[in-house]
């Protein structure tokens, strides 16, 4: 049976809402059943419509729904509830959707701030149920298929990560007419402390541990806000240090004009380096030291498990970001299926980004707000 | 509510029926509520099961389904079929699901042959119902924008088209040892007179029609079979003569050895070119005669409703092949719909691939194979 | 000492006059010591002073060069002499020059016509001298290294041979307005019979045949004149047969509008594929049949060294057309202190385009235009 | 008359000597009359036979050469010198030769040391003659393009800058095996206080500074020793301040394995952003914040006369590093010509890069090691 879901959030003009929805749909291992899609009921309505969605189970508020659906029977309660809510109804409604018994699946940043993060990890793990972040890139199975090559030793011992992701989109002040996503995502009242450090720059730093498999111990930073009247930071960059001596670069940018979405990861050991491109998503560039660049795809023969088990068709048929999304649902679904059968240990079991993530992120949001107010060059990073 | 999709077709092996379901999911529009996966029951049932379909409705033929499910009640039968079989299962199912009162939604080739698909047109006409074939790359938002731009003028008159279509996976005698694609894709009693120029070469006519809005007229082709033992053409490229005194080229090859799925289409008018790589989808050239190549881009805000319709992200999100595909199945809904509320009036109103490209398909296999065959220049292609 | 070298053409408005200057003095192995730049002596004296050439040794047409040169001592007189007039200005000056003893390097077509080219064969072999014809494509180190492989194996049994030559600088009717460039390439009285299959078409057959090692036997070509008003054929392409039951397909277009100077070759073995391309000359892709595509790169050190020995830098260090042009100049410098030394045999022991490849190349023109004009598919290609 | 050069270093194995030559040749400004190619007289007259210079010109030192040349008359005697040895000989031979009346061009970084840049500026000053300095980047047409688009505005009032400088060559620790280039790069006797700072790092600094029109003002840096025994960085990055609030950042480093050469400058405005890369050297990517990317090329006609002027060829025939070298050389000839007629006033009226930016650049090396060494975040970078 395919997994019963609720949602919180996506309602109109939500971009992130129905990125959700077509993840989950796609490998059809989740019925959408109810949602409290707006905190307004009128907004909420309008959207369940649109989904089809059975009247009753279209809610008007999120704890309503919550503890609506906790009511009904077995067979037909959600069991697990996607939450894509700007940044300040993260908390909340996970830590009662846990309290509940539903499972739980969310955008990142994890939460409002760390503290906040900490509480929802917590609740967690008192309820023993699965608990997944969205961390897109992730699931991407080249990115898989780096990781795999780093941890195998293909590039040698790591020295040097670079990565950036720069976009343009808030190179204007959207945010004073009003603009949807530019509004919340610049409001430190919803969006929590960090801008574009909070909003990619935890995806890029999640990128970078994921793929090398090491840790930031240290960073050096430097936020700016670069339109005139924005609140939260609209650019930032840092040096960075791993563990093991390895040393980065980090690049998370909103104003880079004429950019989209150009997450760009680089990694170099002493035997070659890798690199991975979103804008080119199916091609992983493995560059030995002293031999012709290879160009992994996507969908070839000779890609390892880790990226054949997530890939969908055959080389040359391109896969995106929707279908790097329903990745993460897929191992969620996964999860919450041994959790139904009891075999369900533990989400480091699973190839899904967790809630240790998910605090690790919003202690990077914090530590590089902190290190960019500080005169002093290294900040350390731990958790 | 959600159109109930009957399949037949994309058993155990396949690859296009997989495409088919989550393209057909993806947005939501359908619900898959049966299918007769394999001619072969118990495999048939496997993929239902895998499915999670209602057990009563996998069916072990095509007749026993359609049968079965025309007497079902109005509710719960279903009221489309996908049709994803090999090529000598393309008439016989999708005139008796016509005949039935099933619309049909089927992969390409039309047909087996000129002739059936003659007899399978006939049906559609007769039942009114709605019949898409599934042209993929005709799905592709960039595709629909070069369309655009071509019918608005934006490159000038026609004068040249070039259009490939690449792949590499035929290179190796794989029907020999049983690959299940290659056997039937190179076996004339299961795919039809045509092996690169049915499998391909189709396509790659399809988008050069579709995009330029203009009829090959001429074709002067070279077929070839490459592989030794092979029975079937595996490399085709023609010289072709359009409508209005355009020329092009077409090549369709399977044997180019480390290809993977590299169709490609340019045109050039009096005022510029456009260039579209399947390689790189969400990307449409843009050559004008004496300015810089301009790089348009899915998801961008200057683009036409043609694209910006079809396109469910921003730009830098990367879509694919699925969501190409999805893009023909959401069109395919909405005429169902409107045939549901009684508006349908002709599928030339929509933007999927009728009967009548079908047929066109179709005549130009049989086309290309006379062509080659011929010691004559130029074979004319009409239907 | 350095070789002693005159120009006949390449004055004011030349363009690949300049070139060949360029290409002659890059690796320092000549001196460029006259020149009758221009049947106008005005002209030719304007560019004897922009070059700081001796006044008494630039001459008003290219009969009194020769003869002046050929009266002067051998510590002064020319050694070799660069043809670099349009075509209809070919073969008088080489037949002289070669009879009055001097080496011959000239641009390509090599002839107004066939018949010439073969005149002017006779006068190489007679002389005994060195005629090189500069095929600038095939001194590209990568094209070098492709044929490299090619020979070796590395993609075993050729089958396919894609060469296309798309530009777009004769999209409009220049030569009505007198443009230098495009007044005798489009001039039958000056460029010959071939428009485009003569001026880029006699590049991609000749590329097609030095990297594969394989001679066209048939062709079955359309040529068409996009452009109202034109004299000579500005669009070509043509399926091919070579040796060996390979095909291709050549494509030579001067109406691409948008396109540069796109020369692009691929080629199929039944181990894996080539691909190089003019836009990005430094790169060489080697697609196994079953593996990662690999980025062969100019100046690395994994090369073979029919593509060191041409290559000046380090790897990421651009070489392009006038490095290209000069190897064939470095090689035409090593024939001509051989023939100094008394060690010149045969053009054959070179790498630089002969008067054989020449002479094939005038054919080329003359069997696209036989075959453009008949009705049978297929035209025997031979020399 | 042709300038006559004289050379400083470029002897056996060296890389940037037969650059600098190749670049003095390409555009036949330049006669090569004389030169102490090694401080080992043998070798010298090696490199000087292979060259086919006068015998009597080759001299076993640069204080021999710059004394004999001096004695010489006027018509024969050696005007202008390049010193293209390793960095600690650059200060004495370029103060001599000043002092004895010879034009200069000198390879980067300009010193050994920041002081040592400090007197070579104020002899400059002193004689009154043309010094330029090869930083080559600032040599190729699109950057000067670049240039030109930011000082006219096109993409608005500056606000980031990304600069990075990725090498691989130094993965291995060459030095240990006396591979000539990599001994003096990393042995801070010859090479000075910076490794890969000094070597590229200057490079990537000047590019931004070139550009972008704005000063750097403050670093925060870490500079790296990846590779172990190595002597100086081979790893560099910053986060960097310039003028009007831009903020920016820079990598330089040595240790990116597999990678060759990939400088890479990326500017962003309010209205667009800009991208060159030296991989790719004649594009240059405008990318408008609302509109499609608009691919620059070299040789087009829509380029400014800032990158027209210093282009040989027409679009789609690629110049490169050896033409962007000879760029900065056809400047210093102008220069060096002025003064020869007495017109020349200062090196700010040409296009080649000075003394003072070499100061800059000495000074870069320095600030950034100091930063590097410092606890504090930002050092001020001033001269």
């Amino acid at each position: 049976m395919k997994i019963r879901l609720g949602m919180i959030g996506g309602g109109p003009g939500s971009f992130i809402g129905a990125v959700h929805r077509k993840a989950a749909a796609l490998d059809s291992k989740f019925d959408l059943v109810c949602g409290s899609f707006s905190s307004d009921p009128e907004k909420s309505k309008q959207t369940g419509r649109e989904l089809q969605l059975d009247p009753g189970r279209v809610y008007g508020s999120y704890d309503e729904m919550i503890v609506s659906e906790a009511a009904l029977d077995d067979e037909n309660r959600m069991q697990a509830v996607a939450i894509v809510t700007p940044n300040h109804l993260h908390g909340g409604p996970a830590i009662m959707a846990l309290e509940n018994g539903f499972h739980v699946i969310i955008d990142k940043p994890m939460a409002f701030s760390l503290d906040e993060a900490g509480n929802m990890k917590v609740a967690v793990e008192r309820s023993g149920l699965v608990f997944a972040l969205t961390h897109t890139y992730a699931g991407y199975p080249m990115v898989k298929e780096a990781r795999h090559l780093v941890s195998t030793g293909k590039i040698g011992t790591l020295r040097k990560i670079f990565v950036e992701y720069p976009q343009g989109w808030l190179t204007d002040f959207l945010e004073k007419d009003g603009q949807k996503q530019a509004s919340w995502r610049t409001d430190p009242a919803r969006s929590g402390a960090g801008g574009s450090v909070g909003d990619i720059g935890t995806h890029a730093a999640h990128l970078a541990e994921y793929v090398s498999g090491l840790k930031i111990t240290h960073v050096c930073a430097q936020l700016n806000t670069m339109v005139k009247g924005r609140l939260l930071d609209d650019d930032a960059a840092a040096l960075l240090r791993f563990e093991n001596g390895v040393s980065g670069v980090l690049v998370a940018t909103q104003i880079a004009a004429g950019e989209e979405n150009n997450l760009k990861l680089r990694i170099y050991g002493d035997k070659g380096g890798l690199e991975w491109s979103h804008a080119d998503p199916n091609t992983l560039l493995l560059k030995p030291a002293d031999g012709p660049v290879q160009v992994y795809r996507t969908g070839s023969g000779y890609l390892s498990d880790a990226a054949a088990n997530v890939t969908r068709l055959p080389a040359g048929h391109p896969e995106g970001y929707i279908e790097a999304f329903a990745n993460i649902y897929s191992a969620f679904a996964v999860a919450v299926n041994d959790h139904s059968s009891g075999r369900y240990r533990s989400a480091a079991d699973y190839d899904f980004p967790t809630a240790d993530e998910g605090v690790r992120g919003m202690a990077f949001i914090e530590t590089m707000i902190a290190s960019s107010a500080s005169d002093k060059k290294w900040t350390n990073f731990s958790v």
